[in-house]
């Protein structure tokens, strides 16, 4: 009897495993509209006050040169596209000469995806579809491997340190976890001291550079290596310091 | 004799796992190589032209305006930082309003990061590094635990095709990637199709922009929904058609 009612019932009822997901789910939803609540009243005055600022900026423009709204924006949409190609006022490195290409095909791979170069050309884009796809995978699982190791080496390494006490074990998902966290958050922070020296960001903005790079989210906001005179920057503010 | 050797040089031999390991690093290293020679050969040409062509609308600009190269420059880079806080010179939506916010909270806990918005305030900087690390985790948990419902559905699914003739057993990860694969290129396809229609791209230009979001990279060239009249354009181009 018992049988029949779970056979006849096991896609109506959710199993556990399936319940979770949904739950999960759901609470990532709410998650979501409550980290959009807390952005947009964070994000909103400063975009209003941006706008206003832009507007005023453009009208003295135009008044101070006497140039109309429209020839002023033809050149502001001219420039835009110039940016897609990957032109900006600060005299950049070369997007596309190999180490440019280079930088780009990493952001592929890992996902970061910074957005400085993206293809311009059609075969670009449609060459992008195939090579990602490999990319990507491969690198995943790359770097399931390499967590495998580490995973794997974190486990003698425990071993070693209780002095052959127990047995050799795995170490638990919340040994490694928290061993990782903090290796992460060593690594970025020495990497946000790093870049605040050589990238001219303050720490605050180097360290929320790592998380957003590390973590593959990859806005593009901030994007390392992309001046001109990188060594130059490197050498006046870590070589021979203003003091 | 042979449990000394092999103890001993444990730490110098490498074990098969972790040379695989070094020989799919080595493989990745050469694979983006070959893809920064090959895009730096594709996209080159058209990052001189457009250089080229961004240099003359300038020259041409301030010779018909009587404008110096230093204020057009002060323009430009005043635009910059009005770009980082989201304004374009096409009309678009309002980027931190609830249903921006919503969209950009979307995009950081996917790590897509598209980079249309990033927040701009050093209070949402900083927020967007804890409520990113909590986000980020639970939605590739939840995707984790999705995938992991899908393989048990496709396992009985193929189970209930063979006709209860074998047992049920999970699928094999060559079934599960095969089926995946073929679901994702339909998807793409359809959503593909959605967008030209919606965002006036090509259908390549769709189909790049279907896997630049899936595979999460996110450039952020081709984004959805940014248009101010976004139900216009769908009801212009669906619903409405010019035949
Ligand atoms: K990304
Ligand atoms: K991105």
């Amino acid at each position: 009897m018992k049988t029949d009612f779970s056979c006849c019932c096991s896609s109506l009822i959710p199993s556990r495993d399936t319940a979770r997901c949904y739950l999960l789910f759901v609470l990532i939803a709410f998650y979501m509209l409550a980290g959009a609540a807390i952005f947009s009243s964070l994000e909103r005055p400063a975009e209003l006050q941006a706008h206003q600022l832009w507007e005023k900026r453009l009208r003295d423009f135009g008044h101070e040169h006497n140039i109309s709204r429209e020839d002023l924006k033809t050149l502001l949409l001219h420039y835009e596209k110039a940016r897609t190609a990957g032109i900006r006022t600060e005299p950049g490195r070369a997007l596309w000469d190999i180490p440019g290409a280079f930088y780009f095909v990493g952001t592929v791979v890992s996902t970061i995806g910074f957005g400085v170069t993206a293809p311009s050309t059609v075969t670009g884009k449609v060459l992008l579809v195939f090579y990602g796809l490999l990319g990507c995978s491969a690198t995943i699982l790359f770097f399931n491997l390499f967590l495998e190791r580490i995973i794997t080496l974190l486990g003698l390494l425990i071993f070693r340190c209780n002095g052959w006490k127990t047995g050799y074990r795995k170490p638990s998902v919340y040994q490694v976890t928290l061993i990782l966290f903090v290796a992460v958050l060593l690594v970025a922070c020495g990497a946000a001291s790093l870049y605040s020296a050589m990238e001219g960001w303050t720490f605050l903005e180097s360290l929320y550079f790592c998380f957003v790079a590390f973590s593959t989210v990859g806005f593009g906001d901030f994007v390392s290596g992309q001046r001109e005179h990188h060594e130059d920057t490197w050498e006046t503010n870590c070589l021979f310091p203003k003091s």
